[in-house]
């Protein structure tokens, strides 16, 4: 099992083999340094034969230190815990014990310890150590700064930008020739709850967002690896991608795999979500060697304790998990605790019932034993061990609908109103909260859903999952619940949650990764794009101009995706000299547009 | 090159293989029969044990005779010319010669004519013979009732509905319990420019939204093969696929292939975009098999007759052409009039230029000569030329943005309103109109295209190319444009043209045809359940009803791909058991929420 992977093998074939890895460092905090991948354009021609020397462009690095060419690290070794000093420094944590588990699985006894050496951390008795409590002191941190570097990649393009492209203001702009009044075609939630992005994101912005509850920096002190980054809707929208075994298939080393797959493709946060076997030793795996936070969902691990059966969970059972899972590192964990007993009835006549299995394992439980979920009456309790890690709160949605018909009923709204009453109690401990949306909605009721939860949930980052905008797409979901994600990523959700193509039929694999986070990449870029994120237009701009001119290497490298991109054209058009070409096989020399173009202009100048 | 093709294979891993063919006849016109697909489903648990017989769903059938097992015809043969009775007995057109082209290209002999029997039709000198005029003179022709009863695929569900099901109205909803104040969060353009979708289609409901411009049915008198639909926002949404050669790569063949796999999968029309050689026969090729509308833009024809050189182009030339194509039964052309000759300024200095092939050679014509645009210059003989035949126009829209920086520019808009003066010209002419659209649009903007077009073309139907959301998604472009696709639809475009994979980057293989109209099918499908188009939801109920059933079989034959969605579940439990199995791979037995859920209710009721 002690396989030592290289980086090149872990990203081959995903966008950072076709940019460059660079650094750029704090001014509060000189130490941090934030990685961007930088790709490098080719002269410009500007339309008018004239070569002018053109910026890179800043494209945001969710690789970590694996994207780095310079990193020699290994998966057996785990990431350098850089962020252990930035925690240590603030004198608010102490060592509770050293960590417990090996690697490798055999055996605990420290001689035996991949990363046995590290210390376990959490709060000192009565301090306040959430990424909250500092911006609510008025204290930037490390992370917060790393952040507002993180979300600002944009750099100032020399070439001067066309008129055409000032035309598009970057703010949600109002059509009011057509309406003689301005606010009348912005969507009425981007009117009730406004979505304020300044020109230059700093840290103190991000300091006022985290404090005021609209942000989170999911950061637990026990996953010195992470790299910070922020879920807002006041930020780029970022998404997350769910890996983790079944019972019926896969394996922790796959998932590490699928982890760093996923985030080689851009996913920002990762889930495990793992059932089955091996579930402490898959999420070390996954921990050590992740650059971004990871979530889990800890009832999972709570059942498999008590034998799959979730009448038989306990309070005891779940505490003790939940504290494994913030002592390992995991940053931000879900939790089903605004599904109440009352609510059930009103869920299990819907057309596709309870769709969630965190909800399904809570219904069962609260019906077994008519009382009320235990999650709910020990929330405060859930709060304190969150509080005592940093570890961030994504308060489920247990009854969220999982088929078109059960959109926006009852039973869904009714645990959101609980959802808020939670996140308001969990902000009193200053644990970070975001809300968990659906699921299964029609285009036209998504902006209610986000309506309400900014209403009800006082505008804690929501973090949906899609939605799907129909139920017939099996097979191709990925796609069908990236038109509901861009929605109501330009609603205000903070984060999006992939589906990938195997939803509802079976497992993921790696290439059903790869599409599920490529659709929401495209979803959560078009949203950045109409919530008007000052770092969102430029690579559109750049790659646009770069398709104009015939750039064919920039255009690809540009991409999302540069390795389909390219392999789509070399499919007609393989030759090196083909690449220089001012056409490509879909219209031929004669009939392509922009080349025609090319000739018009000269002719307008000439 | 006389291949004959059997269904079998033509359609061979196409959803047709999943359904059974049925008829609906008419009542006004008996001998209409519309063709469905029906999708047999297993008895009904009904949630609670008991089996209760459920209606088969029925399916709108875009595959024509090749979608009927007893169909026997061979691709040399062609489609039966089932309508030309319809067309005789109106006794308002008269024969002007016989089909001169042979289909294997080689000789014009009669002698060697496969089909070359049959007639060219034109109107009788004084008649008006479009559906549009019909319309007017308050006749409801055949076409209208084959259309009404094509709208009307449901059935009544005999199961009873779960309540939850009942919770999404049919029509576009109001959270009003939030804003208190109804009209709020519906979107602008639904505001003003309302959808009345009846909760039954009928033909004198066709007839009337003809009569009016908001619809057409695009049938040309010399297409007798195909099977009416209609173009308009109170209908199902439309998808359009894309086919033809370049210069490069394909022939006639591949072609017509491609168009049977398109239909195969779904596509409403299709548009023969070739250019190089070979076009007139490519062209009858396709029309002589195709069940569905066939659409062109005959400027790319006239342009290769005259060598390739846009500035050598005349409006003989482009006569010619355009009565070729309305003799070989074209059933809707573009033709970019509207790009006049002071707008060319405003859009070559714009990032991405002109991207339209069409607006571009008219641009360069323009240029050269420094005339005013022939098509627009030309534009009543053009209309009488399309009325003659009843080819409807899809009035181009040569300066569409193809970036999201020229989105929504004056260039683009200065068109549309020419559009728009069009569109009304040509209806005093009694011809079909629809009108082009963008093209790259970030979300934000993509309501003020169809509130423009709505009002500048009174209402004209909309068909839109994508838009896509974001320009750096290629190698993906059919999944960004989907969302744009999925959003105009629901705002009332009419019909969705496809963006494939390959779009940018090179020609369109099957599987990227297939994989495009896939994902249309989806934004159009989308798009009518948040319209509240009576025949949408029901097939998303039923799959949604086996799924929650685990009724696997079922749920692959309801789903867009059943071909897909059957393959991904048996990567990983391929035995024939796991059809009956209440879970699959991705959360195995023990976490399916689905199956707890059944518990739950077992545990509610006992």
């Amino acid at each position: 099992m002690k396989k030592c992977f290289q980086l090149a093998t872990l990203l081959r074939g995903t966008p950072a083999e076709y940019s460059k890895r660079i650094y750029v460092s704090g001014t509060i905090h000189p130490y941090v340094r934030v990685p961007m991948r930088e790709v490098a354009l080719a002269s410009s021609k500007a339309g008018c034969g004239k070569a002018e020397p053109r910026a890179h462009v800043r494209i945001y690095d969710t690789t970590g230190p694996w994207g780095d060419p310079e990193f020699e690290g290994t998966i057996s070794e785990g990431l350098p815990p850089f962020r252990l000093e930035w925690i240590r420094m603030r004198g608010d944590v102490e060592e509770v014990r050293v960590r417990r588990c090996s690697l490798d699985g055999e055996g605990t006894g420290l001689d035996n310890l991949l990363f046995g050496g590290r210390p376990v951390l959490r709060a000192k008795p009565g301090r306040k150590i959430t990424q909250r409590a500092y911006a609510r002191a008025g204290i930037i941190t490390p992370e917060m700064e790393f952040v507002a570097i993180r979300e600002n990649m944009r750099v100032a393009d020399t070439r001067r930008v066309p008129d055409g492209a000032t035309r598009v203001s970057d703010v949600p702009r109002t059509p009011s020739s057509i309406t003689g009044r301005d606010s009348d075609s912005v969507p009425l939630v981007l009117r009730r709850f406004p979505q304020r992005i300044p020109a230059e994101i700093t840290p103190e912005f991000v300091r006022q967002e985290v404090a005021a509850g609209r942000a989170i920096i999911p950061a637990n002190i026990n996953h010195p690896e992470c790299e910070p980054m922020i879920i807002g809707r006041n930020f780029l929208v970022k998404i997350n991608a769910n890996i983790g075994s079944s019972a019926l298939a896969s394996g922790p080393e796959a998932e590490v795999e699928k982890m760093l797959w996923a985030i080689g493709w851009g996913a920002d946060t990762v889930m495990d979500l793992s059932t089955g076997r091996d579930l402490y030793l898959t999420r070390e795996w996954i921990l050590r060697n992740s650059p971004v936070p990871i979530g889990t969902v800890p009832i999972y691990e709570a059942v498999e304790k008590v034998g799959g059966k979730p009448e038989e969970l306990t309070w005891d059972v779940f505490r003790e998990t939940l504290i494994e899972h913030a002592e390992q590192g995991v940053d931000y964990v879900t939790i089903h605790a605004a599904l109440l007993l009352r609510f059930i009835p009103l869920a299990v006549n819907r057309v596709a019932g309870i769709v969630s299995r965190g909800g399904s394992i809570i219904a069962k439980w609260c019906l077994a034993h008519n009382q009320e979920n235990f999650l709910y009456t020990h929330w405060d309790e859930i709060c304190e061990i969150l509080a005592a890690y940093d570890v961030a709160v994504s308060i489920g949605d247990g009854l969220r609908p999982g088929s078109i018909a059960d959109a926006n009923d009852e039973a869904q709204f009714a645990e959101l109103q609980v959802q808020g009453e939670l996140t308001r109690r969990a902000w009193e401990h200053d644990v970070q909260v975001m809300n968990e949306g659906p699921g299964h909605v029609p285009l036209h009721l998504i902006e209610e859903n986000m309506i309400r939860q900014l209403e009800w949930c006082a505008e804690a980052p929501f973090y949906t999952l899609g939605p799907l905008v129909t139920d017939v797409a099996a097979g191709h979901d990925h796609l069908a619940s990236a038109i509901g994600a861009a929605m109501i990523g330009w609603y205000g959700a903070a984060m999006l949650c992939y589906v990938t193509p195997k939803e509802h039929l079976g497992l993921p694999t790696k290439e059903d990764v790869k599409a599920g986070v490529i659709a929401y990449k495209i979803a959560a870029h078009a949203a950045d794009l109409a919530k008007g994120h000052p770092a969102a237009r430029h690579r559109d701009n750049a790659l646009s101009m770069a398709r104009a001119e015939f750039q064919w290497e920039d255009q690809f490298n540009l991409c999302l995706d540069p390795v389909t991109a390219r392999a789509y054209h070399d499919q007609t058009l393989p030759e090196d000299s083909a690449k220089l070409a001012h056409f490509c096989s879909m219209c031929g020399p004669q009939f392509c547009a922009m080349r025609i173009t090319e000739q018009v202009r000269k002719l307008l100048a000439g």
